[in-house]
């Protein structure tokens, strides 16, 4: 069996190919905009995101080109939020994936208007029927999206966010925090390949169930990296939350019981693909690599 | 027949509440965000737009419901766009119809939650069954809203704007300018009707170039406003464009000249709106209180 890391990189670099045709610089008075559309979006990460809602989407045999397109609709999103928590109203961060955070490399205008613009391409891309030929899916898709992404997600996790550098937070309120702030995304992304593949409703509550640990399980692990990591490692700046004064899951837990409630999950949310059996090895193996990733 | 006023009176208060209970604010730690977003969406304008949709969805017998649903929704865009446009990294606005704008009320980092999470909201009303009960209308409605708000309408716009305080732009630059940034919400809103109402291509041209007309008439009214209104007349700082060195429409034209194409455009609005006969009387009124307006 190819190694995850292999299928890992080979659908990134789908996802960059489909981003760097959808994100063309036009001639126009406006191209820095275009071009920071593309800064932001291409050369990034892992797209963990987009892995997750194609694999999911490859439990219920749905199309590579529909599972491809939405979760490189999911990556925009996934890509904009960065560029806005970067901001200085924000995190004010300088670096991102080792380089110039959006509003350093341009300004922060052109900041606010590329994610603002990332957006509503989004779903535009959802919206298309390329993505799936039945209505009744792609809106549900667009449905979906924008409830994950907003008040009640995404934005309503960053807001929460912003606050815990204020308030001493507990672990329920870091669990919720972090459940709206990265959770949504990427409960979003297991559900997209459900919906995409018109599911069963047991078949969607089981991914629904394994991105909620999976979600945890990552974001502890992201936690460990910013106390253990250095900034060679990881491409951003470390032990920003410690110096911010911010609770974390190991600012609570400490880093031993943080790094074996991590598994705990990780195990966890293997348990819940059991219905799909071999189908969902990769899930099952991205679930062990979000835990024991360096970067 | 009851005045343009009070019909227009009538809607705003039917989006106002519409709006009001869908922006609750809930008894949550992020409760700031929610507060932040009703501020920004209520209590606010003449809700133009929604009257656009409103009015072109009922040439069609589009249910009020609808009408009422998508012109809201399309209001949540206007509003994120203006509470993003007045920061201080864009066009650092203190005041906004006669209240301190989102970041001065709250402060820079909720104000932009604020619109990153009325964006997306509005794509979760277009999507809802309430709207339509046919997926096809609502996936359509969510692609020409997410064109319409996005780089190849309002944010471009707003990129283009930010580039004519360095740059000397002619009329046409500056046409191209408002087509984008005010000139394509209002051609969805128009638009927006016709797609409720499965309407014929014939009539979507129609009122597809009526709101062309209407968009830029708009615009050189609101240039006007912006030379010859007072602070208290018109909610928002005056003079800003000419104190910014932009050039507008009356920079270029001068008062005169400018006021003379703005009713030359209105008439011309009102011209394609021909094949309706007396059914499109409201939006006929429209164009013309566009270019008489004070405030």
């Amino acid at each position: 069996m190819t190694s995850l890391s292999d299928v890992l990189a080979d659908s990134a670099a789908q996802v960059e190919k489909f981003l760097d045709q959808l994100l063309a610089v036009e001639d126009a008075t406006e191209h820095r905009l275009h071009e920071a559309m593309r800064y932001a979006s291409l050369e990034g990460g892992k797209r963990l995101r987009p892995f997750l809602a194609m694999q999911s989407a490859s439990l219920f045999g749905v199309g590579e080109r529909s599972a491809l397109r939405t979760g490189s609709a999911l990556e925009l999103v996934h890509c904009y939020s960065l560029v806005h928590d970067d901001l200085p109203a924000m995190d004010d961060d300088d670096l991102r994936r080792g380089k110039p955070t959006v509003h350093k490399q341009f300004d922060e205008a052109t900041a606010i208007l590329s994610g603002d613009a990332l957006l509503p391409l989004a779903f535009e891309v959802l919206g298309h029927p390329e993505t799936h030929p039945n209505a009744n899916v792609r809106i549900e898709l667009v449905n979906a999206l924008a409830r994950a992404s907003g008040a009640c997600g995404m934005v309503g996790g960053q807001m929460i966010d912003l606050q815990a550098e204020h308030e001493a937070f507990d672990i329920a309120q870091i669990t919720r925090l972090q459940r709206l702030k990265t959770g949504e995304l990427i409960a979003y992304a297991c559900e997209a390949g459900a919906i995409l593949g018109q599911a069963s409703k047991q078949s969607r509550e089981a991914l629904r169930d394994y991105a909620h640990d999976l979600g945890l399980a990552f974001q502890i692990a992201d936690d460990l990296l910013d106390v253990e990591g250095s900034i060679e490692e990881v491409g951003k700046a470390v032990n920003k939350d410690a110096d911010a004064g911010k609770a974390t899951f190991v600012s609570i837990l400490g880093t031993e019981r943080a790094r074996s409630q991590a598994n705990r999950l990780a195990d966890q949310a293997i348990a819940h693909l059991s219905i799909f059996g071999d189908k969902a090895e990769r899930l099952c193996q991205v679930a062990k690599f979000v835990v024991e990733r360096k970067s």
